[in-house]
């Protein structure tokens, strides 16, 4: 049996959504932060302590415990999915879908985790690393409203785990690092688009209940 | 034809030796830093202007411009590596693969550019927020030598893709990050495998001919 072991306002928002899109069973398990980080009993599941952990039973008769966001989209589509969400090499997209699905964890996160950690210093306002970091930020911001702009769903015409991957890091991150979406129409005509999902609202009322969702 | 658009002492060393072990032929471009930044015409390449970029004809006629590390690693295998370097999901190591592929960059990548940004703000050392980073290093740096006293290469015994991420991290990025890794005789012993490679020796002398190795 997959079990979705889900820290509240985190990234294990995207599992929980992910397999509400794909429509599986699962168990889901939720833990609190304790008031900011992990508690104990979640970060005992995995030796980095961080969200997303997923445990599953294998046909090797040995439990898996999978951490690391975008290894756990990767193995639940794969053993789950039923080729959905993903798009394959003959797919004219392909590339778009690599690129999309990877800039999530790898160009867009670090990049809000960039000013997050650069606040915990309290920089003066005109602190050149600060600078460099907002401006980097806003070039990724602004590639990606371009995008969807152009395109209803990053990957091109079609939804696909591409979108599963980044949702988090302009919703719910904005709790821990508040910034304004306004400059950026496409993104939020976009995020208007996700809200509209059943299986994102369902996955949030499942998680996250009674969490306001930053969709604005 | 596959152009591989490698930006000397970056991330981008990860594609040429992806390329060498495939034993593909592609084409490789090399641009310096000036000094310390990527240079304009590699900044042109794609909206992000950060390494790796690849450039390859489609069968469409389209010319692909393809960023982000693993994106670039995905498309490679899939389009020229013939089931190489990868595992597939009847593999009993498939999760053990996945999840340090993406370990890579999703978790070991972003844990030394924290402690990169912190640096940048000259906090006393004993800033509560560069003691966190420091120990999330730790214990990252802790869990992956734990695996490689175990296990040769970091999916099992099998060298793949998911030994190919993360090296850059542990090697020429301590060019930017000076970091000891004496306490980790198991990624010690890892990276003198890696550097026994005659594929990883030939990438490091084309992409960066003369740069002393980091492997100790």
């Amino acid at each position: 049996m997959l079990t979705v072991h889900h820290l509240g306002k985190s990234q294990s928002e995207r599992i929980v959504w992910l397999c509400e899109e794909l429509g599986i069973p699962y168990d889901l398990k939720i833990y609190a932060r304790a008031p900011v980080l992990a508690p104990d009993d979640y970060r005992a599941l995995h030796p980095i302590g961080a969200a997303p952990v997923i445990t599953d039973s294998t046909d090797s008769g040995r439990d898996l415990v999978l951490a690391e966001s975008a290894a756990v989209v990767d193995y639940i589509i794969a053993t789950y999915g039923n080729g959905r969400l993903v798009l394959t090499r003959d797919d004219p997209a392909f590339a778009d879908y690599l690129y999309w699905f990877h800039f999530a964890n790898g160009t867009l996160q670090p990049a809000f985790m960039r000013l997050m950690i650069s606040g915990r210093f309290s920089p003066p306002a005109d602190h050149p690393a600060l600078l460099l970091g907002q401006q980097r930020m806003e070039r990724i911001l602004g590639m990606m409203d371009r995008r969807l702009q152009d395109v209803p769903w990053l990957a091109g015409e079609r939804f696909t785990a591409a979108d599963i991957m980044p949702v988090f890091s302009l919703t719910t991150m904005r709790y821990f690092l508040p910034y304004d979406l306004t400059p950026y129409p496409g993104i939020l005509g976009y995020l208007q688009r996700v809200a509209a999902r059943p299986a994102y609202q369902r996955a949030m009322q499942k998680g996250d209940p009674g969490m306001a969702l930053l969709l604005e």
